[in-house]
């Protein structure tokens, strides 16, 4: 509905446009832009992003409007993303938003909750249903606007040395988890820990370290944990549809162009489909690969789902309560998360389901 | 693979623009173009998809290059699109492939195959597993280059005057039906009709007709089949994922400035993403408001769905035997839809199936 009036508008606006045009297209100015990532080359799906947004800006502006990608600790550590563009040390970012969960857990909406939603509803959420506007007005605190920068659709559970059968198998259990996960299972005995990436192995191998998530196959087989910690389990509940996003300096972002802030928007939505596309074309090898390699594939019990979703919403809850932020954007994130699976229990799910049982 | 050597190739070619774009910025021409949607105003999501594109493109080239939306049947019957770009009536159409399944069926792969892939699936094979080249290869002898052009996501079965529970239940019942699908579902009985939209209500009230298929819950509301065929079934099995295109003249994509191509590329990924994002926000309220007014939800049982299945793979297989074309897509999207089912069925499946079991 909202998007019909707007479209109405953008057509006058269209008309204005073309008489402006030529004397706009001669004027335009030669920027030159710096995006900090959070992520490696070597996770190249995740990384390649920012270089699918860039080069189609670049297209679009005649080269004339260049982002130059810098990957995950060249120029910004690559967990402080959010603060580089704050303070201005970049003018764009492309990071997991909930990887600021430590400032704000109200980052992670833009990003993934606990049993949050999936890949396709995150996206309808954000583009559609909301979300957009929500996650700007929260972003205005940073000095912030936000765009769409992918999804790695549902991820693994992670690596586990054993088996984890029951709730009792988690008791006393070391693992490296994303932060908001890792709050939620803390009451039910698992135990956090934060390592950096190159310890993480060792700390396996050596069994310092009980588990470890990472993403999803094609990245995880990079790393080689399954020769460490074989038994691979799903799903990982904690990002059901892990949203990335572009971060864009407010002052800058007002100081473009017209046609250079639309260049954004249309690159954003192509670097979005890319991403997903590419982790989905690239996941099953890596998962059959991983699995002829030694990986033994779980699914976490009932018992263990049934306890983990149970403490993420007291979670959840506990954090709204004392979080008007969090609360803001929780209570209509969730009425549109249920609404989504009631209809996905519908075709989706029926269809998925019948196509999975096919040999 | 083949996007990270592309890339490669694609910053080289950056570099060159940034020399060659004031020169060019200011020689841009101002064209305009004639898009022919197959899809009325009434159907707005579907329609205003073009919108959309047309919007995008416009504000991306500082209104220099402009494209109108025609809605189905003001300048081009709805089912003709592919027919006005190949001879040039339109520079663009906005369609949905397997419309063209009577001229060859391997338009469906572009769209919906019965028992094929979902939304994200279509979206890997088509932008990163190969389908874009082949389908551009097989658009080839209709003179279109195809760019995405959203897409609808899982559909309902349609609707049913009465239960259809075994098999015995379709043996003669006429079903208004996507051209396909009726021609797998024949061998069970089922007599598929062609009816004009206007004639299909009158049909099914009279009981003249038992049973319609459309789309999803937001769009079949609005024609109110619930009152006169209120048994509602799902999955529609013969669309998955039904994938819209924007079909592109090739000997006008060939006289387009570069700068105006990337535009038509970047612009089509968006309207990609809001179409599949506008129906996953809509259609939930309007699944809520059937049922509020009587329309009975209903899945097809085990033995209809392994029928169906099982006719499906022998109606693609003969097609596959009598049709070249048809067979060098098929083998390639039979290979990477059992991969992407695979896969599937671990992260996705099992987190779908946990949070469609919440209350």
């Amino acid at each position: 509905m909202e998007r019909r009036s707007f479209l109405k508008k953008a057509a006058v606006g269209a008309s204005v446009g073309a008489v402006a045009a030529p004397a706009l297209a001669q004027t335009q100015p030669t920027i030159n832009w710096r995006l900090a990532s959070s992520f490696p080359k070597s996770l190249d799906t995740l990384y390649g992003t920012a270089e699918v947004f860039s080069k189609r800006v670049a297209q679009l502006t005649g080269g004339k409007f260049n982002i130059r990608v810098f990957a995950g600790g060249e120029i910004v550590p690559p967990l402080q993303v959010v603060d580089a563009v704050q303070n201005g040390t970049v003018e764009v970012g492309h990071t997991a938003p909930y990887y600021y969960f430590g400032k704000d857990a109200t980052f992670a909406f833009d990003c993934a909750v606990p049993f949050g939603m999936n890949s396709r509803q995150q996206t309808a959420w954000f583009d559609q249903g909301g979300g957009r506007d929500l996650m700007r007005e929260f972003y205005k605190d940073y000095g912030i606007i936000n765009f769409l920068g992918g999804n790695t659709g549902a991820q693994m559970g992670g690596w586990f040395r054993k088996e984890i059968k029951t709730l009792n198998d988690i008791k006393g259990l070391k693992m490296r988890i994303s932060a908001f996960a890792g709050k939620v299972m803390q009451p039910l005995g698992l135990v956090p820990q934060q390592l950096a990436g190159a310890d993480i192995y060792p700390a396996l191998e050596k069994g310092a370290l009980d588990a470890v998530e990472w993403t999803t196959p094609y990245d995880d087989e990079k790393l080689g944990f399954y020769k460490v910690a074989p038994y691979y389990y799903a799903p990982g509940w904690w990002e059901a549809g892990a949203q990335l996003s572009f971060y864009v300096g407010m002052k800058e972002w007002e100081k473009l162009p017209k046609e250079y802030q639309y260049a954004i928007e249309a690159a954003s939505f192509e670097a979005h489909v890319t991403m997903q596309a590419e982790y989905d074309a690239k996941n099953p090898a890596a998962l059959a690969r991983l699995i002829k390699n030694g990986a033994k594939l779980r699914f976490f019990s009932k018992e263990i789902m049934e306890a983990s979703y149970k403490a993420a919403v007291t979670t959840m809850d506990e954090e709204a309560s004392k979080n008007a932020k969090f609360k803001k954007v929780y209570d209509h994130y969730k009425r549109f998360q249920r609404d989504q699976n009631q209809w996905f229990s519908v075709a989706e799910l029926q269809m998925q389901s019948f196509m999975s049982s096919r040999k």
